[in-house]
């Protein structure tokens, strides 16, 4: 295993945020990245979190994303906040979306968040568990690059298009899942790529159509969606919302011109939330804790998120463990 | 193989009218029963026709469906249209609704309609074309009785949740995929089960928790969710939105009221629809027909909903072949 470091949170983040500012990005834009980016890494989620911090340098420096976007919420419809990102990374369009789409969703029972021209290159739980701790429930979608064959086919054409879904809870953090609809999340495939290992046959195949355990072969061929054709269904449903719906590129019409700096590429995201209280469901925090509970009592089942929630409340404390080599680059970038 | 007989569609649907008549139902109800039956089974989805029949009469023997319900839509939020199915099956309830819930879509952008108390005992993705038909995306899922283990469980707890997704398309029928979320949906085990035909092992479990090939075991134990943990996910989003957001039973709750006889379980509905217009996207129907010929370039790449629309077209001068068992079943349920 390589050699690793360990790092307050407090350092975690000045060292992401010397990083971005340091390459471009204005203050609330680096701000919003270093929030999502530490509070993933906070949680465990490595794969997205200062693992990614040299693709936004990329594309900083590359000049694909605007660092010092502006980006302000419109309503379009009674039902339909659109955020403009005009070219920037996407976390500060999602908090400067947040309390107005809330609003909304409060007033009308439903509404959705249409974020388009934006680069989405982060977990997507985060801004879920936001909106859900209004006491809200939200999905989110958004689209990337091409790696994904629909099945039955050897070509990448969806992205590993993730979806998140959280629910509120009382006294609890919020129940959030935040999946690929690919069979491995691409992250895991990169860092399986970086670390040696193999993965399982299912998660994608080579440029020839291949199914392959070699993590690099799945990146220069096509990863496979989850759970067969349904898991193809749902990966297009994505495409659709993400992409179609709002007005967006497609990850075959973004790869046409993204420039290959390996940083997160254009494209949309899709939020829709709801009010329980607006469907009548006035009961509705009691109702579905006795539903998690009736669920919980399976042997083996684990709720989405408690992990997520375990690690969060240890990390204070512990700090994160994020490779030396990770470090240093980050360091180099910096200048 | 069982000795089979051909209807024209006339006589089809004569043969399921007549039976709900004779069983209960007032004319409302029959004829958008008979509608749905009839479209079902004349677009090859066998196991949601006629099949279903002598579970609808079932239920409306035992007393547990009222097949004089006359439920009226009501806008119970900005967003939100609902309507109280008071106790009876889901049709009448979808057709009564579909004009305004369409007209409310088409003037906020998003909408929700929330089916409550209601019986559903039929393929979802007839109430989603003909919303999508109007230029709409559409959403929709509903739960029943618990037949599904969560991935690392062995207790069936989820319905097989199904969900239908549909796009519209440009000069030609809707894009629309109905999935359970089951690895197999029910009716198709059933149907195993009737022919004597074996499943795939990953299809369920016994009631000892045990993979089968035995649709008989499995339907004694428990289905198992398509795509392992993420579809087991996905399935617990189905509980959540349309019996938890929406205040109706939970599938495990169904279950606790249900009289067992054979017909369809009380519960919820939730349709989510969009329209793309009022996202900005005024010339969707092109980008996305683009995007579904890029899509079906792939070899061995079929779009959702094509076989049914080929065999609509057929059956009008076709008609229908169902087991002449089952014709006689339904002929003696008439009396």
């Amino acid at each position: 295993m390589s050699e690793r470091v360990t790092l307050s949170l407090d350092e975690l983040r000045s060292l992401i945020r010397n990083c971005l500012i340091a390459n471009g990005c204005d203050e609330a834009n680096a701000d919003a990245i270093t929030d999502n980016m530490s509070s993933a890494e906070a949680s465990g989620s490595a794969s997205h979190g200062i693992f990614r911090l040299p693709g936004y340098v990329a594309s900083l420096r590359s000049g694909k994303v605007d660092g010092k976007a502006d980006p302000q919420p419109e309503q379009i419809a009674p039902g339909v906040l659109r955020i403009d990102n005009r070219n920037g990374f996407a976390p500060l369009a999602i908090d400067r979306s947040r309390t107005a789409f809330v609003d909304l969703v409060k007033s009308q029972g439903i509404a959705a968040l249409s974020i388009n021209n934006s680069h989405h290159f982060a977990v997507l739980w985060i801004e879920v568990e936001k909106i859900v701790e209004q006491g809200l429930c939200a999905l989110a979608m958004t689209c990337h690059l091409p790696y994904v064959a629909p099945t039955g086919g050897n070509k990448p054409f969806f992205s590993t298009n993730p979806i998140a879904f959280g629910w509120p809870r009382k006294d609890k953090p919020p129940m959030v899942f935040d999946m690929a609809t690919s069979e491995m999340a691409r992250g895991e495939i990169m860092l399986a790529a970086r670390d040696g290992h193999s993965v399982p046959a299912s998660a994608g195949v080579d440029a020839d159509g291949n199914p392959t355990t070699d993590p690099n072969e799945i990146l220069k061929g096509a990863q496979s969606p989850f759970g067969g054709h349904k898991g193809s269904a749902i990966a297009m449903m994505v495409e659709l919302l993400a992409c179609g719906l709002i007005g967006d590129l497609f990850s075959y019409e973004t790869a046409q011109i993204d420039n290959g700096d390996g940083g997160p590429a254009r494209g949309g995201e899709l939020i829709i939330a709801m009010d329980p209280k607006r469907f009548g469901a006035e009961d509705y925090l009691d109702h579905t804790d006795r539903f998690f509970k009736e669920l919980a009592k399976q042997p083996g089942v684990r709720l989405p998120g408690d992990r997520r929630y375990k690690t969060r409340v240890e990390t204070p404390q512990t700090g994160v463990s994020i490779p030396l080599a990770l470090r240093d680059t980050v360091l180099e970038l910096t200048g």
